[in-house]
């Protein structure tokens, strides 16, 4: 294989989780053994810091504070949701990347990323092999949603999971404490995959869980929701319900949409709040107890001082793994996970082309969600519980997390 | 000092903490050490458990799920929230209690809670001399609120300030992630002390926490307050507010209660959400910048697995020093925490009388508090540092918190 010599660019994409700043380390840390890696950058805020010839240069960082990238949460060289045109009908941003690719000698490209950021590298790698410029480009996966094809699951998923599961312990905790009825909702992230919400079945196995449990891979029902209430209302005094933003109802519409247009017709803006909220009213309407609604808003993509160890690991696995397949000549593919066992716990890091893994949802099996709310089979549990594993988090300064604090020192511009 | 001989029961009052739990363990624990206690028992709900004659009985329970009560959330016995009649215009719940006590021969009375509970003992212990039953009545402090009179802190009010700080710090990086503008409001807990929200300066600290912080300590003005977020948004394409729930204008209204009879006037039900979410609202129809509310809500309050170690040890010991003082011959105090030093952090268990506890609000002194939500002076750091330091927290289990399992055998009644 030839040696392919030129400067590393990685690129973070989408929406936040604990661990996409991992991948991040094992991008960095590994792009800086290779002699043919002669550079290695971090472009500000994605594609755009590309377009932009805006760029970090990673190799001024100390080690240290590369280490540290592993337990800090969120994008440290910014995100970016930005969806590149079909370069057939619009190739302008192409011919530019393509230009800055050649003024900085860029040879290697990371995206870390969800399926849309995948898609957009498949679409770079092929503008760039079509125009005979060399440039190895690989896929690092990211979402707390799980729901990218062809991979077992996705760097960001177990800890957005732990957090769900022992937020939701806790929570049951604190709601059984007074005897007075009370029905708690919860909501939890996924727009289209209930990954994330069926994490609550983790609680449940330990018998301090939600005792109602909504994915949107299901139809929602209205009645048969407030009949489930009912009924766990007749069996306790304190029911915790976990629910899915991404839950919609026969006519397709979320929670909020059904009721955003009485609000919006009688005053002009739309509903404050989620769906959690628009139900717990709903529910206080319904019955006479005491109603709560939790939203786990941002803590749940960002809590990294609840960061599952495995996580951790596999995210910084994702990213040095990329690095060394390109080096070694493999482009276009992401890097995916191949569950070998359980017990026990063994992923291989396979190879997945770009255009196989864009644009493509994967959602929770049909058949491992249980009716009328009832949670989820214990295949889902077997296949998640590995993914929750160890702890793995910043080390305490003053009491609080010590995260990296990278210098971000810009690349001058050519 | 004569020994008194008797069972000892013990009562959790109020809302929960990380660390009512471990009060109850330092009380548990303690008092199984001691000849002349009899039997101990935990009360199922405060003080209905003893008035209906409902507690359970300590002695059965394994020592190694009593040790895991330390870092078990919320009130494992259970709270409740009743008040107390005045005994001199209805002496009706004081002779029961009385009753009661007799029968069981219960001669050590432990009550964990805020100042409402504190009052509630004091009024119990008062009764029970002036009827001439002799019983020792301690009390044990515990609010994440942290407004008890008289004691230099609260145990609860460490964890849930880590956990403020923390996770302030955690949005931070999440908040920054796009370059887009974007105004983030935290609503944090505190009816009318503002010791958890100003706990958001520790983040600060750091350079990772909120641009804003309003306490409702100060008279709370909507054109400041626009005026504020308007000057931050020009510094700074994201604008972090830490808000209490407590904040009040000058009409003496809190936020919610400005704006319900609005929407309670055109819908005839009250504003969903809480001050996050409505100012959210009218920052969006003021500013040409994405939004977003989020609350806090339970998890701050039983977030056990980011407890501060603390604030664990102090609210263990504060039950232990409950103990061993009635045991000793004290009765009618409340443990109280007096500061020694700050480097190195060191405090006294001091005894204060229940009467001068009860019903007093500590509030966050005024001139710890910088004008335009410019957070906190130094002193207030000077005062939380050390109460945030360290973790301790339940050992893992299938990667989730293995909390305490207690048997909760009720006591036969007699």
């Amino acid at each position: 294989m030839k040696k392919l010599k030129g400067a590393a660019i990685l690129g973070q994409s989408g929406g936040p989780t604990s661990v996409i700043n991992a991948s991040a380390a094992g991008v960095f840390l590994e792009a800086l053994k290779h002699e043919e890696i002669t550079a290695v950058y971090g472009a500000k805020h994605g594609i755009r810091g590309i377009l932009n010839e805006e760029f970090y240069d990673i190799g001024k960082e100390d080690v240290k504070e590369l280490e540290l990238l592993k337990n800090t949460p969120a994008s440290m060289i910014g995100s970016v949701r930005y969806k590149l045109a079909d370069p057939k009908k619009d190739p302008t941003d192409y011919f530019r990347l393509l230009e800055v690719f050649k003024k900085y000698n860029i040879r290697y490209f990371f995206y870390n990323g969800g399926n849309d950021s995948m898609d957009t590298a498949n679409k770079i790698a092929d503008f760039l092999t079509e125009h005979d410029y060399e440039c190895r480009v690989m896929g690092v996966p990211k979402t707390i949603d799980n729901d990218l094809y062809g991979t077992d699951h996705c760097p960001g998923y177990g800890s957005a999971a732990k957090y769900v599961a022992t937020t939701l312990m806790e929570l049951y905790h604190d709601a059984t404490v007074y005897d007075t009825p009370q029905v708690t909702i919860v909501e939890i992230m996924g727009r289209n995959a209930g990954w994330l919400t069926a994490a609550s079945q983790l609680a449940i196995e330990k018998g301090q869980g939600p005792d109602l449990v909504y994915l949107p891979e299901k139809v929602f029902d209205y009645d048969e929701f407030f009949e489930d209430i009912e009924k766990k209302l007749k069996e306790s005094s304190k029911v915790i319900v976990a629910f899915s933003e991404g839950v919609r109802d026969k006519d397709g519409n979320y929670i909020p949409e059904k009721y955003s247009d009485l609000s919006k017709d009688s005053f002009g803006h739309t509903q404050l709040g989620g769906a959690a909220a628009i139900l717990a009213d709903e529910v206080k309407k319904r019955f006479d107890v005491k109603v709560r609604a939790i939203e786990f808003s941002l803590m749940q993509r960002c809590a990294a001082h609840l960061a599952s160890a495995v996580d951790v690991e596999e995210a910084f696995n994702a990213g040095r793994e990329a690095v060394k397949s390109a080096v070694n000549g493999h482009s276009k593919y992401m890097i995916a996970f191949e569950r070998v066992s359980n017990n026990p716990y063994k992923i291989n890091y396979v190879h997945l082309p770009l255009s196989k893994v864009a644009n493509v949802e994967k959602k929770v099996p049909l058949e491992w969600i249980k009716p009328h709310g009832a949670g989820l089979t214990k295949e889902f549990v077997e296949y998640a519980l590995p993914l929750i594993q160890g702890d793995d988090k910043a080390p305490l300064e003053d009491g609080l997390p010590r995260f990296a604090n990278l210098k971000k020192v810009l690349v001058n511009k050519k």
